[in-house]
């Protein structure tokens, strides 16, 4: 007879699609899980949480949207230094309540987004909470000495980011608005509840080393990029005007003003914001893969990051984004 | 002026000894960190939850034990493949009144533990909860081909287990009873706040080969060997008599038969369980390293794990150990 631990190991090891996946050499079953990295790359790790109450709610949403972002939000973390990821361990806590179709749900969403970035199950932990928790940690993969930090960006390089901003955070605001939970289809949330690593950019732009440094925007650009200028000893200066706003019909009724305060502050975005010298400037293209990739100023010698609005005015850029620990 | 976020990032820092520790190409501070593996070894993964109100309780554990144990017991599931734990990722969720005195005491026992078993912290995330929550994910190493599994127990193969078992599960109990918090230098309660990982016995019999399976127990006995037998496709028995009780003065009162319960059923002990092929069965010493090691029976072609009582009579070993899924 399994015990009801061996059940929900059971499910997991199912959606992982069997003990043994990937470059594993050994998969989920043991005390550890045994990995063969290829010779001549560096590890990447990263671990992120994902927990009930403070980065989803369970009546709200959808347990497949669930699982698919708590493996897209730690892979984004491996797309931000240009590496692939390999593999991914998964710890999970259940309420009673969320072992039969929640867990059902969150693992096809897991499941999902772990064979879509290539990236499958090696091991876990599960136990019992009062509420879910999921804490999700990734292994990558990158050529010894290739991968790119926040640290390297340097005075005149111009500041780019992909793909358009701020289409999460007002997912997110519409969520909260509405009385039910979302709809997995609602293409107003689909940004928010299915975001996509950026992984393809992140290699191509490392593997044609054409990025000085480059971070993953999961806080909101006004609080990251000051984080990307502080690893590297600069500051930065960006363009209101330039900045690559989210829009569509799906957004129709939101001003500019609105859609321009979520591209500087809101989070979840998970687009790649880098750093190119000027003599690259010209070999970035407008698309990669059909993302858009925007130029939207430039790193300065000065420490902190101003932003220069329609007039031309000057200011200090603020810190707007998401800071679990600060009064809201 | 520092986010409150990044002022937890400082201590953790601070805590870890700066961004650079150990074998780290790159430390805490950017999307992930980056680790160099050696060549010809192969990287073994493990992530283990430490829970609040399921793994410990904040009234009664000192906050330096959970730093300790978070560690201790993620770092044991290393020693059970027989790797050496190279860095480790700490993922820390704090509710508002636990940042300060609370973390500065988790800090100081995570750092002891990550000093002492050579496993610097790599990287992590840190966030807001209503509990405290901890997952620790520790990335070890072993040459490639000789991590010893779960599953390579053969029939009359002998079972071996090291140390004393029982007394984490004893400590657990008396601290129940006690109505104050646990004295960190109570010796009745030191194996159940400050466990230690067989890390050198671990290698030492994957260096010799001179085990065929092995894991380390931290759901009890009756619940891991069956676990070890089942991967192996075997069974076993063992002998009550065997058992190496837990013993000394601080244990007085406990009686024969309760201690031989809690040897078989007690969680936490993190001791090694290994078989041994018979014709290497000479050169297991009594202890290692002043560790005793026991004979507690033998690997059967049957499955099912049995014990023999004093009287000679056999009966099924019942699971029962930890098992968060059940009800208790």
């Amino acid at each position: 007879m399994q015990s009801p631990e061996e059940q929900i190991l059971r499910k997991i090891l199912r959606a992982a699609g069997g003990r043994r996946p990937g470059p594993l050499r050994l998969g989920i079953g043991d005390d550890a899980a045994v990995f063969a990295p290829r010779p001549g790359h560096q590890l990447l790790l990263t671990c992120d949480w994902f927990l009930e109450g403070t980065h989803f709610l369970r009546h709200k949403h959808p347990a497949d949207a669930v699982g698919w972002k708590s493996v897209a939000r730690a892979t984004s973390d491996i797309a931000a230094m240009g590496g692939s990821p390999r593999c991914l361990l998964l710890c999970l806590a259940l309420p009673r309540g969320a072992t039969g179709r929640w867990l059902d749900g969150f693992l096809r969403g897991f499941g999902r987004a772990a064979r879509r970035f290539a990236c499958p199950l090696a091991g876990g932990d599960t136990t019992r909470a009062e509420r879910i928790l999921i804490s999700v940690t990734v292994v990558g993969e990158a050529p010894s000495g290739t991968v790119l930090t926040r640290s390297g960006a340097r005075t005149g390089d111009v500041v780019f980011v992909s793909g358009r901003l701020g289409a999460a955070e007002a997912g997110l605001r519409k969520l909260r608005r509405q009385s039910g939970p979302a709809r997995p289809g609602d293409p107003a949330l689909a940004r928010h509840l299915y975001p996509e690593p950026r992984l393809a950019l992140g290699r191509w732009l490392r593997e044609e080393r054409l990025a000085s440094a480059m971070m993953d925007l999961s806080d909101g650009l006004s609080s990251d990029l000051p984080r990307l200028c502080a690893a590297s000893g600069r500051g930065a200066q960006i363009v209101a005007e330039r900045l690559p706003l989210f829009a569509g019909n799906v957004w129709r009724g939101t001003t500019r003003i609105e859609r321009q305060r979520l591209a500087l502050h809101g989070g979840d975005d998970y687009e790649l914001l880098f750093t190119v010298p000027r003599k690259h400037r010209k070999r970035i293209p407008e698309r990669f893969a059909g993302l858009e990739l925007t130029a939207i100023g430039r790193i300065t010698a000065k420490p902190g990051v101003t932003i220069v609005d329609r007039a031309g005015r000057e200011s200090r850029l603020r810190a707007g984004g998401w800071d679990p620990f600060r009064g809201k």
